[in-house]
């Protein structure tokens, strides 16, 4: 792996990440590939549509279809066939938040699969394995993610473990993955107490990952209490290596999060929200059930060139989502994700050319508003 | 619309019908696109795999978006964006067996919409009147379409004002449509009584419509019912026109009877079953969902060339459909549809070339049986 840091403006940066599947500009938004598909989507369209890096989640593909259907599959970019990176989560937030009856100790967590409650153990080793065996280009260290609102003690007995578990992730990393083929990314906690937050991004700045995340933000906690913590973290990551903010964001926050320093970005929020009716679009928010467009025959977005706003009218989306039809999921889904894709390259461009707050607020004033 | 007979081996036929958006080569698998959608794919997807003539739902779309929308669209093919050829059905069918409270009398039929109680009623003039606004290649007469198994007395008196409707149909088609771009088929029913579909046939024979439908066949009857009733009736439809067997069928189907004559074919089922995880391949049906294909790697179909083949495994469609992923069931979905075009290009094939009781031998003995 790596990352050229190409311009900056403020502390908003164009880079360039190079990883074994391919290059990625930065900043730029990852579509979310939870069970080894971005749902309703093909990968001849993620491709069409501007993706150049997936995120799959390790927590749901050890549990279905299993570690010994993605070995013998040659690995995650095989078995879905996208040629192209893919990052993979260490399924620490979704241990901790979707699977039954886990407990934690100091060697790892114990859970049972939400599934069929099977019983499993994840450890810092464990997780690296995994990711060895889908074969991403980038893997994430297990963390605990502390829910918010959570007590100042427990987010910091939580952070000192999750410190040690990426020391045990390091160490493995080093010992059973081939750092051509992938690189190894720490997660920064501490909730939303500055001075742990601090201290995470200290103590991993100085174990040196090629990457860093920012974890346990945006699980419900107000918006200024994370740009805070970005804005505390920001000067302590190292300025050669890339910052990944984990499971963010809407359009806006991309705007904000990279203001702040954020070159990557991962989020379900722009295909959930298409699968229940509502589009982005260069004039706000649409909600495409609402009978103002029953006879609206213009495109979905006048401004986007995707392969829905191309060839299908607001009245057909609409009359698609009434009728339950899939095809209305997935050409609203097509959408969202190529408008996410064209404004990191719209916020990429404005960085280069260094009016990066000028693009901003050009796009806030146009009244795309959640 | 012009029908030219260019080959025929036995009662087999291959032709070609000129439509207004285009030609098509018969004999003809169409998709049915009930709701202004092949469920799950999208037009670029349905031309990719060879499809040429696709089928709509008068009933389903004059009750959701309805005319006002499709008039103000500019019909069918614009409102969905298929350019080629759309063959729609009278919603006789429809009205009969989905809708509530449906009454019947020598004017017409009404009915309330099963979406929403609301009370409609067609009458053939109405039926003509909906689908030039849904501006169809191909129209169907409005006819009632007797359950089976029914009396003879009350299939005999269905019939007969049936018959009374195609005339009224005819009459109006000539009235308000433009011949140089629709067409108007008749029906033939009569359900399993051979001189009931023989005085049909007949009877619509001398009213000189452009092409002839069977309908009320593949109701429940037995395979070898609907034979003979395609065989009693195949010597009196007009030779020089084409003929359309309304909802069927299967792949054995198209073999069946297109030997017995007809040249155009409809069914949900490929796509049906597709999303139940049931897949046509050149070795006979696959339920995707079994564990044998855990770990199976290799295309659905070997011989297939269609895109689910091309670039996914059994193992992948596998995960998908135990995951209640969306993207299975457009592969599935995509491939099922790509099998019956490309067999009823083979079927054609071995008509231009006078061997149609060879290839339909090797087809059945190569064990792809239901």
């Amino acid at each position: 792996m790596k990352f050229e840091l190409l311009a900056t403006d403020g502390r908003a940066r164009a880079g360039l990440l190079s990883l074994f599947h391919g290059d990625v500009e930065t900043p730029i938004f990852m579509p979310v590939g939870t069970q080894a598909t971005v749902k309703t989507l093909s990968p001849d369209e993620l491709r069409a549509l501007g993706t150049r890096i997936l995120l799959g989640n390790t927590f749901h593909l050890y549990l279905r279809p299993g570690l010994e259907v993605m070995e013998a599959a040659g690995g995650l970019h095989r078995f879905m066939n996208w040629p192209g990176p893919i990052l993979t989560d260490s399924g620490g937030f979704q241990v901790f938040s979707l699977s039954d009856l886990c407990r934690v100790d100091e060697e790892g967590a114990s859970f049972q699969s939400p599934l069929d409650g099977s019983r499993h153990r994840f450890t810092p080793e464990k997780v690296v394995d995994i990711q060895k065996t889908l074969g991403s280009d980038i893997c994430m260290v297990f963390d605990e993610c502390p829910p918010y609102p959570c007590e100042r003690d427990f987010a910091e007995a939580s952070l000192n473990r999750t410190h040690r578990w990426a020391g045990r992730c390091l160490t493995r990393f080093r010992e059973v993955c081939d750092p051509e083929r992938q690189a190894l990314f720490a997660i920064v906690q501490g909730s939303v107490f500055k001075d742990l937050r601090l201290l995470s991004a200290r103590q991993l700045a100085a174990m040196d990952f090629p990457g860093y995340a920012l974890g346990g933000l945006s699980v419900g906690e107000p918006k200024d209490l994370m740009h805070a913590m970005l804005e505390a973290v920001e000067p302590e990551l190292p300025r050669d290596k890339p910052r990944y903010l984990m499971g963010v964001g809407t359009p806006e926050d991309l705007w904000e999060c990279v203001e702040r320093g954020v070159d990557l970005f991962d989020c379900v929020m722009p295909t959930r929200i298409a699968r229940n009716g509502t589009l982005f679009t260069s004039r706000g928010r649409v909600a495409i059930k609402s009978s103002a467009y029953a006879r609206d025959f213009g495109p979905p977005d006048p401004e986007c060139d995707c392969y829905t706003c191309s060839n299908f009218s607001r009245a057909y989306l609409r009359h698609l989502f009434r009728s339950g039809e899939m095809l209305g999921l997935r050409l609203n889904s097509l959408h969202n994700l190529a408008y996410m894709l064209r404004l990191a390259g719209l916020i990429r461009k404005s960085i280069l050319e260094g009016r990066f707050s000028a693009a901003k607020r050009e796009f806030f004033s146009r009244g795309e508003q959640p």
